[in-house]
């Protein structure tokens, strides 16, 4: 990948204590913002991103040139409306979009690479907290995020429980269950066997581990995506040969089908835009997610402190966090006596709807957030 | 892998000819028999295997020293019971237990290697075929498999109708669907990423793709399992920690869930039993599958010739080949007036339940076959 472009940053005045017991000096963290904070600074909204996710959610991806991940959500009179909302997105610690990650620097001058600590979602949103102290944000109007997002949203509900009046969460969990985990060991295992990958240290070698990485993207993408909408979108329909046959079959190990292409297109220009030591912090983060088990194993106790108002969103075709999921948080969230809204949207497109066009979404956020 | 064991084979004595145009001289295909043939030859069963599976369908691998992969189905007394038929399972053409596949040696003494022709799901049957030929097996009482064996009996039936009185297809589908070549492509771009695999010459190398194939197995085996199923055998317990610890996270990148550890020998261990490159022609096989294709479109006038008994069994926790798979080859056997029996067995083990203890799966495979 690129080196990491030039966004807004900001360099914690404290180190950052982290669940592994370890403790990370001079944590930079790089956001974006959108829209103008209000004099009484109570107009704040925190989106938080999902695994592959930057704080680029509604301005240019300053690599790929591409619109920001959530363009269709986050604007002037959109469902976030940046007319009437501060929304502030920051890249989460651990990756690799200007936030302190594996690939940056360490005291010794050299990256951190695999001597990065391993961190966990708590410790994103430690990082995020200590963002908005920075901000002068004292109490958000809502914190919202998708999938790794959602994880955010409902640590930071746990954790912090003055910080955000409504909460957010989109087609997420509470809990990495084992088949999450399995998909996400396949990827590392694919990134680690990658001779490129070099133990971390890959970093200023020209040899980066781009085939692994595309390998752990094209399996982590196919749980993004229903059956059915791969049915849809690509069937058993079979590319044109090179040559100018029309949909024949090569009796070869080209790409014949065109859900072969997309894969290998969405797993080869995934490496320009991402590191790959970034992506094996980050899915452990995710694995580790298990927000019962941080308060003495009952989701319910998590929530005991809160006062803020959830939206909790899933969708029927959702089968990486499907809506069972969704449920036992909102169960959880019952118990605790929280105020909680809870809807299944059915959309086509898998895990992904949150990103797409989705109407029914839109009308949800709006309310929510009105 | 270690060399191909020993095993009955049968040498085809003419060329086969492939659906891809092209004809393999020399076709060996390697077998095991149970039981004892009648003097009028009615009593014979073809079990066909899975994508990974070999001939040793009810007798020890001679790699791994594991008993058969059916034995439960296998044997005197058994639903498929020894004592009374005379079973063949036979290894597939473009496998690497004793058959012709990418490891065979060519006729100019080096192996195939990715000079083997792509072969397609009726090609294997086709080589079938002609082993039965060899046999003096005109008629079969019945052919059965699970998985890519289902879709073999199914072309068997379609292609040579007069070849089986009863047809029983377990776990199956009639063509390969966008998710189901999504993962075996993700597969296939594991092992080519691999700079093990050299193009495919690596035989005699001493350096085989072995983690290639690892990332392989685990991707396919995520698949194989229901998510209930893993969350029931593994869910987030963790491993204990080589120092004593008892279940506690590393905050490292060893394998600390269980489920991990499983994944981990999964891959591991089947890289000794089996060769990449055969992974390869396989998995490309079972993608070209399209029954209705082969056929002008519709699948039922693939049955259309057909005077054969059908048993068509899917797991209701099957999410590779789930039950709206089965239930559309039944429509296409009714619709060709086929004589056809359906059932959708409850299990939690998903794909793999074919394989393991579903006495409810015994009852229907006796009652079938008698």
């Amino acid at each position: 990948m690129a080196a990491a472009p030039a966004s807004k940053s900001y360099t914690l005045p404290t180190p950052l204590p982290l669940d592994s017991g370890q403790v990370l000096d001079g944590v930079e963290i790089a956001y974006e913002t959108y829209g103008e904070l209000a004099a009484d600074r109570s107009n704040a909204i925190l989106i938080c991103h999902a695994l592959t996710g930057d704080q680029y959610v509604a301005s240019t991806h300053p690599i790929t040139g591409k619109p920001g991940w959530w363009e269709r959500m986050v604007g002037p009179g959109k469902p976030i409306d940046t007319g009437r909302f501060y929304v502030i997105c920051a890249n989460v610690l651990g990756s690799c979009l200007g936030s302190t990650g594996p690939a940056s620097l360490a005291a010794d001058g050299r990256p951190h690479a695999m001597r990065f600590p391993v961190i966990t979602i708590r410790d994103m949103v430690r990082g995020l907290v200590a963002l908005l102290d920075g901000l002068g944000i004292e109490r958000l109007h809502a914190v919202v995020g998708g999938s790794m997002g959602g994880m955010q949203t409902l640590s930071l509900a746990a954790n912090w429980p003055d910080r955000a009046e409504r909460v957010l969460v989109i087609a997420s969990t509470a809990r990495h269950s084992a088949q999450n985990i399995a998909f996400h060991e396949v990827g590392r295992q694919a990134i680690m066997a990658d001779p490129n990958w070099q133990g971390g240290d890959y970093y200023g070698t020209g040899q980066t581990p781009d085939k692994g990485l595309s390998v752990a993207r094209m399996a982590a993408h196919i749980t993004y995506l229903s059956e059915e909408g791969l049915t849809e979108k690509f069937g058993r329909r079979l590319q044109d040969r090179p040559d100018g046959t029309k949909g024949a079959k090569s009796f070869g190990f080209d790409a014949d089908f065109q859900v072969e292409s997309y894969l290998r297109y969405q797993g080869l220009s995934f490496t320009d835009r991402f590191d790959a030591n970034s992506y094996l912090y980050i899915t452990r983060a995710m694995d580790y997610f298990d927000l019962a088990e941080e308060h003495g194993g009952k989701l319910a106790e998590a929530f005991a402190g809160s006062r803020a108002r959830f939206c909790v969103i899933s969708f029927d075709t959702d089968w990486l966090y499907p809506t069972a999921e969704s449920r036992h948080v909102v169960h959880a969230l019952n118990a605790a006596g929280a105020a909680v809204s809870f809807v299944e949207l059915s959309a086509p497109y898998g895990h992904d709807s949150f990103l797409l066009d989705v109407p029914a979404l839109d009308r949800v956020v709006t309310g929510f957030l009105s």
